[in-house]
């Protein structure tokens, strides 16, 4: 078991692994393994799965569509009694939570932008799926669903097309902050904050890479890294469970859209794509509040194309070395 | 000019390089320039010197022994107003601020860990007059001393060893965590934070790696990244600023020890070393109340032996594999 440490100084959560005894290397290219496990026919390679999308066929055999199967390393597990435990000044919660692995289409492919429409689709209503079974275990205070593509933005061995999925038991910081930045606002505007942003974002065009009927792509004001991306949808939506079938639609045709163009522009980058939902259980009672009014679920994509140093780990500031606008440009005209 | 930015929602700060139109490319091993413009004799292939002690020598010539330049591609600059500008919902500071290179010593070494006792407790003693020198411009909210070592660290290509210093325009939000964290805990103990971590490891041990007469140094209960190492004052005290002689000695002796540690058990791992000081100017007024009992100086050491995935980036919450415990228990016995 794992345990979830808190940093008091900084309210930083960290998911400390207990057991591991290895002392870690730097990272270099391994070795690929042997044939792809989350293959089509590979089934008895993996742990038994959670959901997929099948036509009737049985669970752990072939004919399926898009499969979840729990991380054969899980870093937290479901079973297990949710524990605080103070150990003087510190804080730790005992590590229950999920682990998933959602593959995302039966045949060995690598880059998600290339799948057809309707599988990218199949992959975003699984999202839904798995956060709305999820949100029932009130341990789970938030879920957290994203994409490493290539070894650079922390891409596992398997190359088969796949996201990931962490159910936490503690609030991460990053998600805090932007309840606490969103309540701010709102207190002040009585408005959305990123309602405003969409508006603001369309009307003056510069940073508006494209937007389709129900959502908004962005090369966000401050960007912390070169050719960071941001999909909004334009209704005022606080969660991603609420999202409709058409919007699922939109946001599988934008999202390939998108991605195609940076595999063209940034000819095939290691990336991170992380969906920004609102938490199952709110750190503070007064986030509830409003959270309806004030959120509004968005995803953002970063091409990983720059190594932090001591300066953005040490401050939590960062350089960015290619102004949003001039990236939101290559992009639009790349289209 | 650079602008920095500021995220609305997380309160993260972002410097854009707006002049910038070369695209960024996926982090690939450089050729190195011919010859290394630090090396003692080589003064005329950088811009001139801002400080360096000297025994009488003539600046920008040979005969130094740390020699502190200006970077030769700085992000920010020392001239300009500090302007405040609202672009509809956003907020932007001008790019002013310095960034300045630390020479650490004339002739060519790559290493930190192997320089003399004496030559670190120069580089410690540098810090410091650079910190006093830039505290006087009021522009500058922060001034952030810290270490690239290897290229996976966010090194430069020029691997003689030096620091890197940026002062700051606005308060990074790291910063603002620590010190809001350093605060909630005196409002109720009444008591340092920290201080009350140094006694707390001491009597539990399992995380001590070693104490001097005037340091301790500790693997964090909440360590970020396996081997993370925090090196801390004993003696409760708010800003580098105001060590004294007797400890920057301590101080070289301590980082050469755990620096020559970490070389041996790790194989020379590529690090971030960072200078957690106390802001020049505060956020907020109601910091400045107690910053002097609540903040207490500190540097933080970080092995980059793990690639951050979209999991750390979108959240804000880490996975360690490595724990400190182990950690702490391997430096110890390798000292």
């Amino acid at each position: 078991m794992s345990e979830v440490r808190r940093d008091i100084v900084t309210d930083t959560w960290v998911i400390v692994d207990t057991e591991n005894d290895t002392i870690p290397q730097v990272p270099q290219e391994e070795v690929k393994a042997h044939g792809c496990p989350f293959c089509e026919g590979q089934e008895d390679r993996t742990p038994n799965e959670i959901y997929a999308i099948r036509d009737g066929s049985s669970p752990n055999k072939p004919g399926w569509k898009v499969r979840v199967i729990p991380n054969i390393r899980p870093i937290l597990k479901v079973e297990g009694e949710l524990e605080k435990v103070g150990i003087g000044v510190y804080d730790m919660v005992s590590g229950v939570g999920a682990n998933e692995v959602i593959v995302e289409t039966p045949h060995h492919m690598t880059n998600f932008s290339e799948l057809p429409d309707e599988q990218i689709q199949l992959v975003l209503d699984t999202y839904q799926k798995r956060i709305e079974d999820l949100h029932k275990d009130k341990r789970l205070r938030y879920i957290l669903l994203f994409k490493n593509h290539g070894r650079a933005a922390g891409a596992s061995t398997i190359d088969h097309s796949h996201s990931d999925l962490i159910a936490l038991p503690a609030t991460p910081v990053r998600v805090k902050q932007k309840l606490s930045g969103a309540l701010e606002y709102y207190s002040y505007k009585e408005r959305c904050i990123f309602c405003d942003i969409i508006q603001q974002e369309i009307e003056m065009a510069d940073r508006l890479i494209f937007q389709s009927d129900k959502f908004a792509v962005i090369a966000p004001y401050a960007s912390r890294f070169p050719f960071e991306m941001l999909i909004i949808p334009k209704r005022h939506c606080y969660a991603y469970k609420l999202v409709d079938k058409s919007e699922i639609k939109d946001l599988a045709n934008s999202l390939k859209t998108l991605l195609r163009t940076i595999h063209k522009v940034l000819k095939d980058p290691p990336y991170n794509l992380v969906l920004n939902d609102s938490p199952n259980l709110l750190p503070r009672s007064n986030y509830w509040k409003t959270i309806q009014q004030d959120y509004h679920w968005h995803i953002e994509i970063i091409p990983r194309l720059y190594r932090t140093s001591g300066f953005e780990l040490g401050t939590g500031f960062y350089i960015n070395h290619y102004a949003p606008e001039k990236a939101a440009s290559i992009l639009r005209s790349s289209i």
